[in-house]
């Protein structure tokens, strides 16, 4: 456990991006030993068995625990929505975040299924951002104190912390995030979010590409290009990431927004999200590409695109069945079950 | 309800099959009413939706329920093992079986997470069927009394029925009774099942093709090709699925065996599965184009090939995440959170 860093400068944000801990081998190791004697055909269940591995290796013990297992759902507003980007008021933001607290929205229904603690973290007080078609979405103070928010809401104890976010217009955000870091333009990564029709998709495509054109010198630096086209939520998910992989905890991400919330962190090291798995494939239309440039490959992928973390939570019963296989299975000399006559399998 | 039929001849179980009940219609469209005032963008939570509508449709109930989830594990023995299309040894199934009833499989882990309750039921006291590159699989009795064991294993209170199986050998009667079925042949249809390396999956393609050469006469009646190319539990599987539609029980699919069991019921009638839902794609080569083949879009893709219902236990979370959703959630006017300006969504 590491103490939690004061980003007090892009620089000291960078240098922690740039330092990241590496996973236990030796857990994965003996995870994969005892996997191999369990009574089942050697890699029966799939991806299951990799995510018990990846619990271990993160946690740094080869007996994983799901005991405390959190969502934490970040909220912001967007100076873009002043460019009809979204058919929903600004209000509706906060009016979420109340509807979060007093348990009536679909997150509280799938923690409750996820046996997982809610908590819902309103950025900056609520205040939007800057119109990043006219500058920059934040100063360097403001990005800096959003992702400090994001660290600092990761407790260290967690044993798995989905990820998940709330803001009107943050699909705009995220689209000019990933045509930034990933190349492309306003169509390639516009999407209907919450309900546009054809031409409102339209009209954010071109929205996009104004503030791209406008920050387009910044592109090299991902942190940057955070600051610039992202949002205060975006910042606090990058600095939970973070946090979590200095703390040891396995992550799920959500969808669009929380993806490219976590992308730039990618940028800087290509081993940065390896402490995270993507819990689905939104149908926003930029996931699908954004998840394929990040090397990530969706645990489910049922059509959603609600955000609230409501994918990640819905990955959880995955991750405890992985466990629960894992741990409770009895292995072939246990149960006296004959094993096969392959002494190999080629797959 | 209906009282269970007993299927004395072939005929009674081909009247069954072609006179199913249908869906309640009007509990559909008032679970899509009150799905439209709940606090989310319409369409957001994606499959989820489609889910519940589903449950309600079924259970003849606008308010769902899944009180009683059960999950029943059919196994069999089959005479084809002769021909080295395992190599795992027959005595596998029982062995296995044992693992079930103490507590050692990974269903019993799985069942836990689900919160069902797990059965499982040797078929025909696990008698090997008769090897179908000789003959046919079952007699026209022995082949009934595996249909009417599985119609009665469904208690008829069951909110929400997942089906699974085990029997070594029997990814090869899965691959013949396809091919029968949809077409093509060994080759199409033989996948590695339980770890066969690529000789061995040679051998089985072979195998499949001279059975499929011995009962072509046949391929135009499911039924027949169920009793020759099947197997008991295939047989007792798609007795359930039938008991299933008369009870009113939304029923989840495994794999490759268990859609290979339920697919003569949709040769039969185009809607027999509507009752169903896939709960996964198989990592069995087959699994895929058996899918497509009878339009069923599976929930989960994760690789898994171990069968015992482990896939369609893992979707139980979904289903109830599906209906906590719908049944927790607040309305707009509710919650006091502003809706949308588009009077109307395009997709």
């Amino acid at each position: 456990m590491t103490a939690a860093p004061a980003f007090r400068t892009l620089t000291d944000l960078r240098a922690a991006c740039l330092h990241l801990p590496a996973p236990d081998e030796t857990a994965a190791r003996r995870i994969a030993e005892r996997e191999a004697t369990l009574t089942k055909p050697p890699g029966s269940l799939g991806r299951l068995e990799e995510l018990t591995s990846w619990l271990g290796s993160w946690q740094q013990d080869q007996t994983p625990r799901l005991e405390q297992v959190r969502i934490l759902v970040f909220a912001g507003n967007h100076g873009v929505v002043a460019q009809g980007v979204s058919p929903w008021p600004a209000d509706v933001t906060a009016q979420m975040v109340a509807n979060f607290r007093s348990g009536g929205a679909a997150i509280n229904q799938l923690s409750r299924i996820a046996d997982a603690e809610l908590r819902v973290i309103p950025v900056a007080d609520l205040r939007p951002t800057n119109d990043f078609t006219q500058t920059a979405a934040m100063t360097e103070e403001e990005f800096l104190a959003a992702v400090q928010t994001g660290y600092d809401s990761v407790p260290p104890d967690t044993d798995l912390l989905c990820l998940g976010e709330m803001g009107i217009g943050n699909t705009t955000a995220a689209a000019a995030l990933s045509a930034a870091l990933f190349g492309g333009g306003g169509t390639d990564w516009a999407g209907r979010g919450t309900g546009l029709d054809t031409a409102g998709v339209a009209n954010k495509a071109a929205v996009i590409d104004r503030a791209l054109t406008l920050h387009s010198g910044s592109f090299s630096d991902p942190l940057e290009c955070a600051r610039r086209l992202g949002g205060h939520e975006l910042a606090a998910i990058m600095g939970a990431v973070l946090a979590a992989r200095y703390h040891g905890v396995p992550t799920l991400l959500d969808g669009f927004i929380c993806t490219a919330s976590a992308a730039p962190l990618l940028k800087l090291d290509p081993a940065a999200l390896d402490h995270t798995r993507l819990s689905h494939c939104s149908a926003e239309a930029g996931h699908r590409r954004l998840a394929q440039e990040l090397y990530l490959t969706p645990l489910l992928d049922l059509g959603l695109r609600l955000g609230e973390a409501s994918g990640a939570a819905l990955a959880v019963p995955l991750v405890r069945a992985a466990l629960a296989c894992h741990q409770g299975m009895a292995t072939f000399a246990e149960a006296a079950v004959s094993q096969s006559s392959e002494a190999s399998f080629e797959a």
